[in-house]
């Protein structure tokens, strides 16, 4: 049955920087929401004032629910959440329906995917990109594996998170999709990188070699978005050095599992390794030029 | 003095690919042209009929011109026709200006540009990129290195090529800025090729996949433009994977003569060597796929 606001009793469990904006939209979309979040933080409480039912267990928030999202951290965590002690699994309706919308192994997800269907429990697997601020303006891609009939069921749910929503197969290709697309940002990222620190080392006006070159074939995102903030000095965060990590972790975990061989992102996940070490957990993945520059000896930023 | 269609006589050598459709927008601009090329082809013939003047060497076209440009193969091909037996030197008029719009050594740039100052010739390097598509429709990227008044001063004829003309900074900056641009484009193809093999590998459909994550911080202009000739088996040249590799090479010698490991452009430069081992040489650079379904036994494109 397709899901609608009014009628569709939502859990939600993960208030975290993504999940708490994405369920404020989907109680302002008009759908109920009991909401579950291990720790107490003021986003949660905000979630609460908009109408959020808080529980005490992701167990509670699946009771009774029609749909019930995850978005948590890692693939441990999605795990606990669906199958531990309080999980989902001990109180999830018949025909329901548990959209996982973290960024985790797609063989994990199939495992889960397959554990609920012997229960009768429909699973999606829908990560997204976007970041903190695609959520808080519910303008996020969601790639999404399942089945065709759970998806359009499901979509008036994902439509009121989201701007760019696609089926792409089944379970886990969703989080296939989310590898492949960090496989892209992150190798893309190493293209900025590379040409900026060709540009300093050689002591040419970087701002200028960026705005010669972006709006070619050496176009790309990253360099339109990120670029600039290099040139500035600015590593504040719109997606953490340590979240693109852990991402790529799963990256190559991914291609392990089909054997395929990927030395462009697998070195991308090396010079972050760089980056950490110089203490950059914690900025935004723009903090990949400190690697080079560490090596280099000299700044890519502007004077 | 300021380039002026009707007044100011240009030598131009070198009608290949790239060369022929540029000298013929000089002509169109209105400006004379006195054009080298070392072998006879339709193409030269084509310049010849909408108004160019055939001479039979580089030191013929530069003899009593206000401006010679240069856009040959390579570096050695650059020395020659300038500095060689029969080069621009050996008649060019002092006060004049050299074009280099070859994609060649930075190093080298400047110390062609030395020689030539000692005689009191000027010299911009001022290579392009766009592709023969951009040349044919007049809408280059041109990135320039050399002095501010010798570059206003040719603006006009830098306008009846491109679009989008940067002065980056002095002789060899125009240089640097290509080899950053180059590497900014392999790497990204790279981004890509991995995205799609992972994508392919996990037995995905891979066109849901490109137009899942070609809009967001994925997106890149090797996704959006090369990433569909890839579904479609498409591997026609846009750029040939040889010349690709001819400013690979250049890269990788301007990143050692100041000392930069630049890895990731490297990896794009050993991976193209497999595509070139394949037979894939004077393929476009989408073949760069080709490298990974050789290692994966799988193909990407759509089925």
């Amino acid at each position: 049955m397709p899901a609608k606001p009014g009628s569709t009793q939502i859990g939600f469990v993960g208030l975290g920087i993504m999940g708490a904006p994405m369920a404020q939209h989907l109680l302002k979309a008009g759908f109920s929401l009991k909401v579950y979040n291990r720790s107490d933080r003021p986003r949660v409480q905000q979630v609460i004032d908009a109408g959020g039912q808080r529980v005490a267990t992701p167990r509670a928030a699946a009771e009774g629910s029609d749909v019930i999202i995850t978005i948590v951290t890692d693939t441990p965590d999605v795990e606990s959440v669906i199958l531990g002690e309080d999980g989902i699994i001990h109180s999830v309706s018949k025909g329901a329906t548990v959209i996982d919308m973290s960024t985790i192994s797609p063989r994990v997800t199939q495992e889960i995917a397959a554990i609920l269907g012997k229960q009768g429990v429909h699973m999606l697997d829908a990560p997204v990109s976007g970041g903190d601020v695609g959520a808080q303006n519910a303008t996020l891609s969601i790639m999404v594996g399942g089945e065709q009939k759970v998806f359009d069921d499901c979509l008036p749910v994902f439509e009121a998170m989201g701007k760019n929503i696609n089926l792409i197969g089944g379970n886990g290709a969703g989080q296939t999709t989310k590898a492949c697309n960090q496989i892209a940002v992150s190798v893309a990222n190493l293209a900025m990188a590379e040409a900026l620190m060709l540009a300093a080392a050689s002591d040419l006006d970087v701002g200028k070699v960026v705005d010669a070159i972006s709006g070619g074939a050496a176009g790309s995102w990253q360099l339109t978005n990120l670029g600039p903030r290099i040139l500035k000095g600015d590593f504040a965060p719109g997606f953490m050095v340590r979240l693109q990590q852990k991402d790529l972790k799963l990256v190559l975990a991914a291609a392990n599992d089909v054997k395929l061989a990927l030395p462009g992102v697998s070195l991308a996940h090396q010079y972050f390794n760089i980056v950490e070490r110089l203490g950059g957990a914690d900025e935004g993945t723009q903090a990949l030029i400190k690697a080079y520059e560490a090596q280099a000896g000299k700044q890519a930023r502007a004077s």
